[in-house]
């Protein structure tokens, strides 16, 4: 059936430039629409496909608007506008109230009777699943965890005891939220393991990625605040603190005890020292090492694009010599100059 | 009992030097294999443990037949016929035929009756489970997926909803195939999630490694072509298209919408941004970073081996500082030349 | 009820000064602490807090003694003797003896009678769980497997065909032990799966970290020796050795055929190519690429700290043009010198 331009237009604040009547069932890119799929401009260089679009509409902003060769639902930020309508198009696969047969529940359990706990998952001895929560097949809510209402844990899910999810917060499938933080204390040349006595609290509106990794703190608490997005093979350390709304790629390590700041975003990969501070809105592209505290926002790097590996032992045979280009400088620097012999050491 | 040596010659296309009546049940390393051992080299530099190996038999290529003490299967690819000949002293554990009676298949689930589900693995409504499939204990196979025909998911494998897995694709423990992909749009400071609608398609023969993830397309898929070899802790994000033979070592992320070609070796953890290009029969060196697209063919790098830490922290200050050294040459350059004092800011 | 301070003083061979009729039943950090919580001190940064803390009792070193304004527990380690004090306080949470109805286990298991399996668990034929085992709740352990006693699964641990554990080992949720190692062998532009006979064994007190994977050996087996501690998402590839008492932080990545050493520290993100060698007692700080082998004991680094993007972007940009650098150099440096013009290539 779908929805009708009209009707979405009205729902989501639109200015429709087109046919109210016709309706779209999908969405699709712009390359690949029919005549019932919605597709979306954010970005000004897929403007030129505009004109070519099989779409029966396109959510866009004004100044993308002009090209555009079928119905239109202009918009000030498509991209949100966007999202917010395939997800009416689009709903995610309904998870009935009631706990599966073959899910293992603890008797002291508490299940809000609108929740629904999915095939072979296990909940400990005084969890508590709010109202509508979904706890997906295989996954496991360990004793005193607690979700809130409409926390979603996709699949084969790990929440350890005690940990705290917040309201609408999304886990996807892998990811363990709780073991123990990697605290060890030297003893005569062994490690003595330091009992982890802390938890983690993440925050509403969180989304986790899978296989994600969230260890409890040692003392005191891990802490993901509201908002928080988190791609897939992270790993943030005992005692961490991410600020609201800030975004983490995937593959990144966040150290011990470190504190990220709000909306900041961090690329793919970076590793973060621990006991750093960084500041809010701070951004960090991919690949970076931060080994010292930000105390200012702002637009931070550390990775080298690659070359051709001939051409990159080269440059890193040079590097690895710099400090020999110093002592030639300095030498060609002094009152009486032109470089003595023996210092041309480098080729 | 084990296999002839005149059997496997046969079988396997080797020319055979010594008794085809020895038999051999396992293989082994030169340097500890015994009299029913099957040993191999493929590397020249292991020749020199020929003369002393107790093994009863080794597969290598003429060139290194010369020294070796003991009966000899000579062929041209001595990796690949040793990998073959081994899959025959070492068969896979056999998993019969039929369904786990622990495990929990949804009413309209299709499996094959030559397809095998182990225990506690769940089989959402729709799946689709080929001939011969094996899908190990604890699987998550949701609703719509389809498994070809040989496919194995050993173990705790989860793949999501719609996924569609190649023929005689193997997957290791604890990945996870067709999770949401990382998308967000921002809306005044919040993150709108948007729906991630594409699926996985993954060809035949590929590997998948553990604890690896693969994400669903925001709106296309993501795709994995034949032949792939993925190892462990691999983030594919969404709309990747990896090409047909390549394999990637673990800990590489791929960001959204690259495309990766065909024939291509990736080294453990580099990392590559989003939307790039890489061209066919690119080799990338273990710890780069890609940036920007690969044109052409070629072998890439971008890491920096180690020093010790005095020698290290050293280089490093001398890279921050190239500024001022490239600032010291220009006043040396100078006609009149010889370098103002002010420059000299650097020791 | 919680412990006394004198009972606690004698039975960890601490100097007690305070009042032994105290009682702790909690640790606490310094500046959260209350009148039944147990404090330590172990960095002197912290000596500062020592003043104002509402703790109970203070563990800590002679050197930080005098300043504590509460009870203090005096003793050379206080973060060994903190770890211990806070095992007593917070206890693991027990696991009674037995198999949960839910798990299935082959006919074949030797299960301790004394060990605990937890709700759907898969314990897999000719497999061993040891005296006071822990296999927590929706673990795998395969057929052959072998676990010694004390040995502790908290949650969804996979441990795979024939791998053995040592006694009093911990394994975090999703860790994969003994997934297939990453070989193949090429054929014509193919891979061909080379099989994976070896096996993994770990050895007695080792920890190992949520979503780590350990593979098994190509031919002989991966080693994890005694006291080894593993953080989270970390590959150990096939036929790594990783010497006694060595601890590694999260996200590394060791390829294939790699040994480190002994009471080795590595941290977060290194990663150590194939077929190496580290000595015993090297230290590698975080994001350190590893390409060559390391002989002697010592400290290494590899990572350059961030700067601001466009800062770095100069560097970077400077970096590319080193041989420039040292051409201009050279023609400084010839005995007429100068400079000529044309290889003034550098702005």
């Amino acid at each position: 059936m779908g929805v009708s331009l009209g009707e979405l237009a009205v729902r989501f604040g639109c200015e429709l430039r087109g046919d109210p009547d016709v309706r779209v069932d999908h969405v699709a890119t712009l390359a690949h629409a029919d005549s019932r799929s919605l597709a979306f401009v954010a970005n000004p260089r897929y403007r030129q496909q505009l004109a070519a679009t099989a779409a029966a509409a396109v959510v866009l902003d004004a100044a993308s608007a002009a090209g555009c060769a079928t119905a239109a639902l202009v918009c000030r930020n498509p991209h949100a506008t966007y999202a917010r309508i395939a997800e009416v198009l689009h709903p995610l696969p309904s998870a009935s109230p009631g706990v599966h047969p073959s899910a293992v529940i603890a008797a002291g359990a508490r299940i809000d009777p609108s929740a629904h706990v999915g095939a072979l998952s296990v909940v400990g001895e005084g969890a508590v699943i709010g109202p509508r929560a979904v706890v997906g097949p295989q996954c496991l809510v360990e004793e005193g965890a607690t979700l809130a209402e409409d926390v979603r844990l996709t699949a084969r899910v790990t929440v350890c005891r005690g940990v705290e999810i917040g309201a609408r917060t999304t886990v996807q499938p892998g990811a363990v939220i709780g073991g123990d933080g990697f605290g060890f204390a030297q003893d005569g040349g062994r490690w003595i393991k330091v009992p982890q006595t802390g938890t983690v609290r993440v925050g509403p509106d969180v989304e986790i990625g899978a296989n994600t990794t969230i260890d409890r703190g040692a003392i005191e608490d891990t802490v993901i605040e509201e908002g928080v997005k988190l791609d897939n093979l992270i790993m943030i350390a005992h005692n961490v603190r991410v600020g609201a709304h800030s975004a983490l790629a995937a593959c990144v390590g966040v150290s011990g005890s470190t504190a990220i700041g709000r909306r900041c975003m961090i690329g793919g990969q970076v590793g973060i020292g621990g006991h750093l501070t960084i500041a809010d809105d701070v951004i960090i592209t991919g690949c970076t090492m931060v080994s010292h505290s930000i105390p200012r926002p702002g637009v931070y790097s550390g990775g080298i694009p690659l070359e051709e590996a001939h051409v990159w032992r080269r440059l890193v045979a040079r590097f690895k010599r710099l400090d020999s280009l110093v002592t030639r400088l300095k030498a060609l620097e002094r009152p009486a100059s032109g470089g003595s012999d023996q210092e041309v050491t480098d080729d």
